[in-house]
């Protein structure tokens, strides 16, 4: 345990200045409600798993390439192919196929930068992609959401803005990653308007925009920037917003998405290509084909952001899973799902890319079966070698639900991960000879003071976990995980802040979202 | 996925020449009560994580050595003191104090063989420890067990026999582990002496006994030896039996543990050395002092048993984890937990050692935490490199009751991490890139013909996993994976089947059992 990540830290809308004194310790002073670990860049101590060996990876490899040269991807985006065919792909003249040169794609393949840094408004909430760092995105993109109380729901602006406040609470998740629900209640031609000024006002941490369209790209780039209160040639050099482009496989790029990718690339934003390859539907039904696809559409997509802008930052999304083959239903944290996870890190940090991965289910509930899905869905997350993880805290039933118990359980599960990747301090005083001796053979170490100067915070304390003894706990009404879930989610959101602002920077920032509103913001047809 | 893993087999009880159809296809013919992976040596296909430099590891390796010389053991069992000091110890005298020098230590932790078959009455059911295979053991010694009908209570001998049937069904238990639930019903003089004869009878897999003095230890190999149908010198070079060794920490080996290893190693019966070194409690408080002094308690054991019997079978075994500082119950499953476990795997590989660690939890009931402190458990089992996972099938409220339902869930998590380990077939029908061209941008893969040849087997089929939609799964009435737990134990248990056994081995090992029994079994003053 390292004194970085002892050291408490009220919740991030309140003082900063001050810090708790120890886990297990009472509350830091007024206006912390909860304890947690401070807010820190992850980094992952251990080398990735090589599930495959190097000669493998050159064979999904160059199948990838062969794909692209000889089957090629459907490229519905008029301007993308012109850039393509410039970069010196060939174009099937009057068809939308495009298929390119294993050298053309390595080529364009050098130009991505191997790290991204994302600026937040907060400085001390920017966070770095790539290498062996770490961080962890809110759940996204949720039509529905859920808690125990109100049951299950579409989604809507109040429920957007408590689980943006949820995201923007908890040290450990380090962006908001989306919507984590859609707000069905705002007209989509606004929703992008109201949704990025609620995470430019409720949170000081990065954020996403959909690319769903030029005019919403550019709504969250100007917003991101104003919110930064830097200039368009500095926003140009430090990114600051993440797009997910996601390949309508197979084979398929189509026009919001190709559009995303250039607008994001031309204003130096991050765009993540992950493909959606779900094995046996939308791609073989073989881990190793549903990979090599995903290997084909990720560098067409990746190759396509460097013709846009050599150096524009860019990752590698893997987003592979297999479906249920009795319902076609997607499935997650299965077995699959984790070896393609850690061979998506492979093929990533073969090309020297961030990765993208994510933590998923797909559970209807919060009982066992939630709970071992996401934790072997992060074990392919941090053994796999992710950089940032997708959907981190708060999916439910293949993300068609963000779930408020959900998000506890993810965020105490994403608490240990972080701890688990903690460095053991390995000082002499650590090693802790002098308090065996001190013991001796058959004692205890209690009430030693090797124990009582440091029992306090030796240890994660969990969110979530019950440890009493069975007859505490039974006359306690032998609550579950879940139900704790339930009142502790009441509990911190009750307490949420909305981080400082400077109050020329929020007018501005209004003063932009009301005019695009007034103007209509993105056309629609409806 | 590998044809190996794809065949599926009725259960053990079964004719074993029938195999299913595949996993999501029908039964596999009369016996086959459920289809299951076959029985099979599992192997760890990638390295296990290196979580200290070895520069850490020579350290704590070091403080080990500094503890054993400076600060000694004691060592309660007289024999045992005269052994360790004909083999070069300092024994202080007339004191239990044992003092080693780091030259002897290693002189012997270098007579220990770095694999241990243990041979079942089924030959196909014999396992090997060490290297990169990875057995999993049923839960042992729980005082109580439970299941959502009957609750909890203590236990007996309805219920240790089915939970011994439940670990002979399922294929993926490679070994029973010790009593699953301790039958309280049967006296401690010929507890061993039933229990051992079931273990004998109604499972043909590979068996643990408890070394709590010498007769238990002996009527173990000779009912094991009986059962096999082999000789005395046999039994002698072909282990057979395990018993763990637990020290009494801290710094304490008592006498039936010193005899245990004494009677294992000239019999030629395999000891596992685990210290149970909960941080803060029996260890200091530090992971990193926790793991010197288990690794100081290991060392001494394991030195020891070479010093009975050069080349005797030994494991390595780690229990470390941390306490709930609130309560001072054992808390497992935790972020220290695990990084017990990675450490402790490279202490193990440092001396070329079969390595034990457990899949364990502190949860009461089988909710969203008993399956993260498991997966979590198991996430450090694995990347720990660990040969010998004990504990691994029905572990809840930190070993105090083998869980029925918990019995199902691990049974699911363990054929998951299975799945999980079995190498990707690469070959280039599995890279799909004729599929992927047939199918051809903006397709889809559900009817072609490599996938329809392919999907019965292609991916794992869990047991508990409830992969409906949200709406299909509410009409059933929202089961939660323990209610689907709770079904599926009671069917399987129903279909369990002896497995067969020559009726002149049956009629010796009773006569074997009777007599012992009408001698009284082993002593005990009550």
């Amino acid at each position: 345990m390292t004194d970085e990540i002892s050291a408490l830290e009220p919740t991030a809308g309140a003082d900063r200045s001050r810090r708790g004194g120890g886990r297990a310790g009472k509350r830091a002073g007024s206006g912390a409600a909860f304890e947690q670990p401070p807010f820190r860049q992850l980094r992952i101590p251990f080398e990735p798993v090589k599930f495959v060996s190097d000669d493998q990876l050159e064979t999904i490899h160059d199948a990838s390439l062969r794909v692209l040269e000889d089957i090629g991807v459907e490229v519905l985006h008029d301007e993308a192919r012109t850039i393509m065919a410039g970069a010196g792909a060939q174009v099937t003249p009057g068809t939308q196929r495009v298929r390119f040169d294993r050298a053309l794609i390595m080529e364009y393949m050098g130009y991505c930068p191997s790290q991204v840094t994302l600026h937040a408004r907060n400085p001390a909430h920017s966070i770095t992609l790539g290498g062996d760092n770490l961080v962890f995105a809110q759940m996204a993109s949720a039509p529905n959401c859920s808690d125990a109380d109100r049951g299950r729901r579409a989604g809507n602006q109040a429920d957007f803005r408590d689980l943006v406040k949820l995201g923007q609470m908890h040290n450990i998740l380090h962006l908001t990653g989306g919507y984590p629900v859609e707000p069905i209640d705002l007209h989509p031609s606004i929703r992008h308007l109201e949704c990025l000024r609620d995470f430019a006002l409720m949170t000081d941490k990065a954020f996403h925009v959909y690319s769903l369209g030029k005019e919403r790209n550019l709504d969250g780039i100007e917003i991101a920037r104003i919110a930064r209160g830097v200039s368009h040639e500095q926003m140009m050099n430090e990114a600051s917003l993440i797009t997910i482009i996601n390949t309508n496989s197979p084979l398929r790029l189509d026009i919001p998405m190709m559009e995303g990718i250039i607008q994001m690339a031309r204003h130096g934003q991050m765009s993540i290509i992950t493909p959606f390859t779900l094995a046996g539907a939308m791609a073989p039904v073989t881990i190793a084909g549903a990979l090599v696809q995903q290997n084909a559409e990720a560098l067409a997509g990746i190759a396509f952001s460097q013709m846009v802008r050599k150096g524009a930052p860019v990752g590698y999304g893997g987003f592979t899973s297999n479906v249920d083959m009795k319902s076609g239903a997607p499935a997650f944290g299965t077995p699959e799902y984790m070896k393609a996870q850690l061979v998506g890190g492979q093929l990533a940090r073969r090309y020297r890319l961030p990765y993208r991965t994510s933590n998923v289910c797909a559970a209807n509930t919060l009982d066992a079966q939630a709970a071992y899905e996401s934790v072997f869905s992060l074990w392919g997350c941090i053994h796999g070698g992710g950089n940032f993880i997708k959907h981190a805290a708060g999916w439910l039933e293949g993300g068609l639900v963000c779930s408020y118990e959900k998000t506890i359980l993810d965020i105490d599960l994403l608490q240990m991960v972080a701890e688990f990747l903690t460095p053991l301090d390995l000082s002499e005083d650590a090693l802790g000879i002098d308090a065996i001796r001190a013991v001796g053979p058959g004692g205890h170490f209690f009430g030693t003071p090797h124990t009582q100067e440091r029992y306090k915070t030796a240890f994660y304390s969990p969110v979530l976990s019950d440890w009493r003894n069975f007859e505490s706990w039974a006359e306690a009404g032998s609550p579950t995980a879940y139900q704790k879930a339930n009142t502790v989610w009441k509990q911190r959101l009750a307490s949420y802040e909305r981080p400082t602002i400077d109050p020329a920077v929020e007018e501005e920032l209004n003063a932009f979202v009301d005019r695009r509103i007034a103007e209509g913001g993105a056309p629609t047809d409806f």
